[in-house]
C-alpha cells in the first residue's frame, strides 16, 4: 500500500521578499505584480498562511529570523550575529570564542569613517589584506589568539580565541560615515567583558598598522583608490548552545545559500553547508545553479533549505520595480524544482524570512506569506502566492518557531508528546 | 428582558476525526466526504476555526491532547498516562500512588512477547484473572500495596501504593511482539525511582506465577487459547496537581466516554464521570445511548463533555472509507442532541482531540477543525464542518489550552482579569 506521506522537504526562503502594497506598482505588492507562476502553482496545492518570523510587529534581523524559522526561540537562543558569520565563513568555532562581523573600511587621519566599504573593495584585495591580519600577535592581550577571514567584498570575520572572553561588548563600527570609529566598551561589569573590549580595541590598533604598511594599500594609494585602512568589527557573538535539528527530528539537513550568516545559522543548527559555484548572495547569483543543487541535494538529504538573498538587496535599495523582476527570475529558476522533484514524496515550502517593504528599505515586523505543499495537505482556495492571497489560506497565521515542526509533521518526524 | 447568553455547554470530541485529504476519497477529507448534516448545521451557525491541541506540528497523545483542551498546559501538568487510566477505571488515586496502564499478554517460555492482547481475551476471563492479581503480596517490597483492576478486554490498571515511589521508571511492555518483555529501569538517579522499578519488576515476576496457576489459564490451555500469562505495565503516572475545572470556572461538569483514559483526564480535572451502558470506546459503542445521556446530563450539569473514540479506531486501521461511515453514524446520533437541546441557552462545540490521518494511521500534529455555537456567537460564512471550511471561520486558529476559556466565556464563567 502506498504511504501518503512526504519523506523529503525543500524549503525556499526568499530574503525580504514579503512586502507591502507599493505606490510604484499601482498599490500592488511586488509578489502580486510579479504573478510568479510556479509559486502560484505550488500555492494552489498548498496550505497557505501568514507567518510572523518572531512575533507580530517585531522586525527580525537576518540571524534571528533564521533562528526562528529553524525552530529556535530567538529570545532564548540568540547569542549575537558574529558567531553565525564565522560559522558561515567556514571557521570551526569553539565554545569560548567570541566572533565579530567586520568591514574593511576607509578612515581619515583623525579616525573619521569615510567609506564603510573601502570603495567597494575587490574580493582579491580584501582577501590579501585579510590574510595579513589572520594570526596577528597582540601585546597587551598576548593570551588571545586572533583569527581573521575574508568572506565577500569588504566583509570579513574576526574571532578572538581565549578562555574568559565575553560577547557583551559594544561595536567598533559606528554604522555610519562622518563620525570617528568607536572604542569598544564592556556592556556588562565583568572582567571577561572588559578584557574582550580591550582586546578588540588592541586588535583594531594593531591591524591599522598592518593595513597601512601593506603593499595592497600602497598600490591602492598610487591608483587613487580609497585605502582599506581599518577593520570595523561589530555584532559580537558566541556559538549558540542549541539542540541540532538533525538530532531533534532525525533528518539529514542541508543548506544552499550565498550569504555567510544564513549558512552560519544553518550550520549552528546542524545543517551541512553545500557550496554552490556562483551562489554569491548578490543580485547576480546563479539561481539555476542553486536550484539544480537543491534538486540533487534532496536525493541525499531529507531537508534542503534554499536561501535567496537578492529579493532583500533590491528592497534595501528601495526598488520595487526591480524587485518584481528579481521575483520573476527566482520563480523561473524554481519552476525546474517544481517540475523535476517527485511531488508524491516531497514537501515544499515557499516563504520569506521577514518583510522588507521596498518603499521603506528596511526590515519591518509584518508577517510573511507562506505556502506549504505536501501530499495530503489540506489546501484551500488560495490561487496565488502573495501576501494578501495567502492570508486567507488554511494555515492561518503561525509563528516562525512553529514553521519547522509544521514541516517535520508532514515528514512524520515530530515525536508525539504524551501517549 | 431575555438574556442572550448560554448557561450550558455540550462539547463533542470525536477522537482523531480530523484528517488530511485522502487519495481513497478523491482527495477529500473524510469529513468532506461524509457531509455530516447536523455538524454542518451547527457549523453554519458557529464560530469556526482550527485548533492546535498542543502546538503546530506536535502530535499529541490521547492524554496530553485532552489535558490541553480542558485548559491545562500539558508541558506543565502532564504526569504520565497511568494516572488517567487508573482514575478512568474508577480507582481513587492517592498523591503518592504510581499507576500503570497494563496489558494482559501472552509470552513464550523464554519471555518473548507472542501476543500483546492474549488472543483478544474476553472481558470475563480478563476480569477474573485481574481479580486474582489485585492485592497480591510482594516480598522484596513488602511495604508496597498492589491494586490491580481490569478495564476493557485485555486492558487493566496497576497501582503501586507506598510513600517514596516515583513515576520516572521505564516500561515493561516492549510495545511490540517478537522481543522479550523488558525489565523496568529507573529513569532518574533517585532511591524512589530505583525502588519503583524494582517493585514493578517484582510485581511482574509474582503475577506471572499467579497467572500461570490460575484456573482460567488452565482452561484456556485446554481449549487451545493463548494464555494470559504476563502483565505488561507501561506509562507510569501520578495524579496531576491541577486546579479542578469546576472550581476554576464555577461550573458543574460531567463526562460521557467509553475509554478509561478520557474519563481519567476529565476526572483529574474534576468532572463527574457518567457511566453509560453500551459506551464501550469501540466502533460498536452505543452512540444513541451516549447522546441520550448527554441530553439528560445537560439538565443537571453546566458542561457536558462527550467523547467518541470510533473515529480514531478506524483511522489507526487506515480505513478512510470506514471513517466516512463512522462520522456519518456519529452525525446521525448527534442530530438528536441538536434537535432536543434548547439552543437559546446551550453552547455547543464540535471538534477533535488531534488529527489521525486515515492514510497515515498515526496521530499527527495538524490542527483540528472546531465549530463553536452559542447564542450571539459571531458566526461567519462557513457552511460545512470540515478541516478546510473551518479554516476560514471567524475563530481563526487557536491553541488547545484556549478552548475551554473560549467556551466558558460564552457561559460568562471566566473571571475578569483586571478591573
Amino acid at each position: 500500500m502506498q504511504v501518503y506521506m512526504a519523506s523529503k522537504a525543500i524549503v525556499l526562503v526568499c530574503d525580504g521578499m514579503s512586502d507591502r502594497r507599493c505606490s510604484a506598482l499601482g498599490w500592488l505588492t511586488p509578489l502580486q505584480a510579479a504573478k510568479p507562476k510556479s509559486f502560484d502553482w505550488i500555492a494552489s496545492r498548498s496550505e497557505c498562511g501568514l507567518m510572523d518570523p518572531i512575533s507580530p510587529g517585531v522586525p527580525p534581523g537576518s540571524d534571528t529570523a533564521h533562528l526562528a524559522i529553524l525552530g529556535y526561540d530567538p529570545y532564548k537562543h540568540y547569542t549575537g550575529r558574529g558567531a553565525f558569520e564565522a560559522l558561515g565563513a567556514g571557521i570551526e568555532l569553539e565554545p569560548n570564542d567570541v566572533a565579530f562581523r567586520c568591514n574593511l573600511a576607509t578612515i581619515s587621519e583623525d579616525g573619521t569613517v569615510v567609506d564603510r566599504r573601502a570603495g567597494r573593495i575587490s574580493n582579491e584585495d580584501a582577501e590579501t589584506l585579510s590574510e595579513s591580519l589572520n594570526g596577528i600577535r597582540l601585546v597587551r592581550n598576548s593570551d588571545v589568539s586572533v583569527l581573521f577571514k575574508h568572506t565577500v567584498e569588504h566583509r570579513g570575520v574576526l574571532v578572538l580565541r581565549c578562555e574568559g572572553l565575553s560577547r557583551f561588548v559594544s561595536d567598533v563600527d559606528p554604522h555610519k560615515i562622518g563620525v570617528r570609529f568607536l572604542h569598544s566598551r564592556p556592556l556588562v561589569d565583568s572582567p571577561a567583558a572588559k578584557k574582550t573590549a580591550d582586546t578588540l580595541n588592541e586588535f583594531v590598533e594593531v591591524s591599522r598598522k598592518v593595513l597601512l604598511q601593506h603593499g595592497v594599500n600602497k598600490r591602492r594609494a598610487k591608483n587613487g583608490q580609497p585605502l582599506a585602512n581599518v577593520v570595523l568589527p561589530r555584532g559580537a557573538g558566541t556559538l549558540p548552545m542549541i539542540e541540532k535539528l538533525p538530532a531533534k527530528f532525525g533528518v539529514r539537513a542541508a543548506v544552499i545559500a550565498g550569504g555567510a550568516v544564513y549558512k552560519g545559522v544553518c550550520k549552528a543548527a546542524g545543517f551541512d553547508v553545500l557550496e554552490v559555484k556562483g551562489a554569491t548572495g548578490t543580485v547576480d547569483t546563479d539561481l539555476d545553479a542553486k536550484m539544480r543543487a537543491a534538486i540533487n541535494a534532496v536525493k541525499a538529504y531529507d531537508l534542503v533549505f534554499v536561501h535567496v538573498k537578492s529579493t532583500d538587496v533590491v528592497s534595501h535599495d528601495k526598488n520595487p520595480v526591480k524587485k518584481v523582476e528579481v521575483i520573476s527570475r527566482i520563480n523561473k529558476a524554481f519552476s525546474t524544482v517544481v517540475s523535476e522533484v517527485d511531488l508524491a514524496e516531497t514537501c515544499m515550502a515557499i516563504t520569506s524570512d521577514h518583510t522588507t517593504p521596498s518603499e521603506v528599505g528596511e526590515h519591518t515586523g509584518d508577517p510573511v506569506p507562506l505556502a506549504l505543499y505536501a501530499p495530503g495537505a489540506r489546501y484551500g482556495n488560495v490561487e496565488r502566492f502573495d501576501e494578501i492571497s495567502c492570508a486567507s489560506g488554511t494555515l492561518g497565521r503561525i509563528r516562525g518557531i512553529d514553521f519547522m515542526p509544521t514541516i517535520m509533521n508532514y515528514l512524520g518526524r515530530v515525536p508525539m508528546y504524551g501517549e
